[in-house]
């Protein structure tokens, strides 16, 4: 059996974490990058890849099998997910969690219409963390679960700093309260407030002349992104944010608290968590995981949208069953 | 539909165990309960259950949509999972890793001749923590996973003090060394030996009059057991035991330690950690997810040996994908 031949839509930071997740995936191939940008001046790192041109995908549907979707959940993959969808089997990491089901129908018709699987929101929140409370809620019924997220960059945040008046650039850091995360982990069963959960971390680099004072201020009144944290702004130099904040760290961690017994006397505590380098290299090797676990699915015959609470730990793996079972189980 | 009707096979510390996770599926229903004893002995907590001999389960085909299976994987787990799989979609938790692939094999024969499911070795390890062993090594294919088990009772090991001469009783809790556990949460990647990942701590009541040196030398230097552990002896009263070490605590953790990036200079580390005040009634609560599991792969038509690496998160769920979908991705 062939390698299984990759396509990769958008060439970003999570297009680049894709390629590089394919370079260690021994069943699987890159075969060609899709851009809306002229080709010519996207450069890859592999070696023998196309650079093709978005709208000339269609024409592909005979040399690959999957098609991983690297843009943005605002605007990108609401569209170029159903389109891909109706060719290919895709996969994406769409990650707003309030339009998910919105996204499912949309991909889900376009996927059925064309015979096609996707396996869509494949990232690690919306996915691992996913997974992790549905493994706990099954699990222990009786309980609660705590999403906790960072240390970590938050480029919506890191974004919504840049664009006040006055500010050349900034990095936003989503920080877990320990105080609260201990509570969880003791079995306590916390009731927890936005602001006792996270509070946020920025680093902002001001225009000469520019009032700090008011940059501060705008800051942490800011509504929804930061008006409901505690927030902490410090003024740094353009040097010492490129030299300290240019990596794109982030990670997290799921717990379920749950009880057992007769009078629920035993409680137990479940953790999942991550600590990552690269956000967007860690989120490749999701998407090209379950690239793999999509063209299992495509291969028993499915059709239509799933996630990855469909998919078991074996369809995501290189290795079969017999090898699983005596070299993991 | 009506709620699936539920059979335990054994009523031990795990039997005891499902029996409350049952109590919590709003799904599913405890119908009866088969033992070796005579089942007059039998007093089991919830109402309307009936209490059945063994060899009459046969009989009750129509009455049991799943059998989990909660005997010992020594000897009652190898003899009981292959004959009930021939009437019923069954479950357990056999938990001999190194048997696992003949236990499988048995299993699948008889499951598929009977054609049901049959869903073994769901448990927390293995089971859990084999379901974080698949996705670590399919996600971050260049890393290695380290499992580390313990603070926690190890009956076998307590077992096996019990039989040194001189000894009326004995608790032996399986204790990971943290210093290793901090190299590879801090993504050191160390190569650690058998001594490096555990130690034992025994809490022994010697019989009056009994040579404590003497137990303490055939307890550290019991091949396989105690050997190769840094082993703490402690000699406490039957009444200190009785006060301190009856309850049954476990859990442990399995990392993944990866890379990624160019160069593989972006170290990522997956955790998933377990903090058990009780270990049979969580294996219990894992056992009544995966019959949950079982039987809908029975409902989808399959017939055969599966585990706990073949199941979705969504087949483990008493809710639908919608729910799972706006609730929990």
């Amino acid at each position: 059996m062939g390698k299984i031949r990759v396509g990769i839509v958008g060439y970003g930071n999570i297009g680049k974490g894709v390629e590089i997740a394919l370079s260690k995936a021994s069943d699987m191939e890159l075969t060609a990058v899709f851009t809306r940008r002229n080709p010519e001046s996207v450069v890859v790192q592999s070696e023998n890849v196309m650079v093709c041109k978005y709208d000339d995908a269609p024409a592909m549907m005979d040399k690959i099998d999957v098609m991983i979707l690297c843009g943005g959940s605002a605007t990108d993959l609401p569209e170029q997910t159903p389109f891909m969808a109706k060719y290919f089997t895709v996969v994406d990491s769409f990650d707003n969690h309030g339009k998910i089901p919105e996204h499912f129908a949309a991909v889900d018709k376009e996927a059925k219409a064309g015979g096609n699987v996707a396996l869509i929101s494949a990232g690690w929140d919306p996915g691992m963390f996913s997974i992790s409370r549905v493994y706990g809620d099954a699990i222990l019924p009786n309980g609660e679960t705590y999403t906790f997220w960072g240390p970590g960059i938050s480029q919506g945040h890191s974004d919504a700093i840049r664009r006040v008046e006055g500010v050349l650039d900034a990095r936003q850091y989503t920080v877990p309260i320990e105080e609260s995360v201990q509570k969880v982990c003791n079995g306590e069963n916390p009731e927890l407030t936005t602001r006792d959960k996270h509070k946020r971390v920025c680093y902002v680099v001001a225009k000469e002349g520019a009032d700090q004072e008011a940059i501060k201020k705008q800051i942490v009144e800011m509504p929804n992104y930061f008006e409901p944290y505690d927030t902490e702004v410090n003024f740094i130099s353009m040097e010492e944010l490129k030299e300290k904040h240019s990596a794109m760290p982030h990670g997290g961690r799921v717990l379920r608290s749950g009880t057992t017994g007769k009078n629920d006397e035993h409680v137990h505590v479940v953790e999942y968590s991550l600590k990552l380098a690269s956000n967007p290299e860690f989120t490749g090797s999701i998407l090209v995981a379950a690239a793999r676990a999509a063209w299992k699915a495509k291969q028993k015959g499915m059709a239509g949208c799933i996630t990855m609470l469909d998919v078991s730990p074996a369809d995501l793996s290189a290795h079969d069953g017999e090898f699983l079972r005596k070299n993991y189980l």
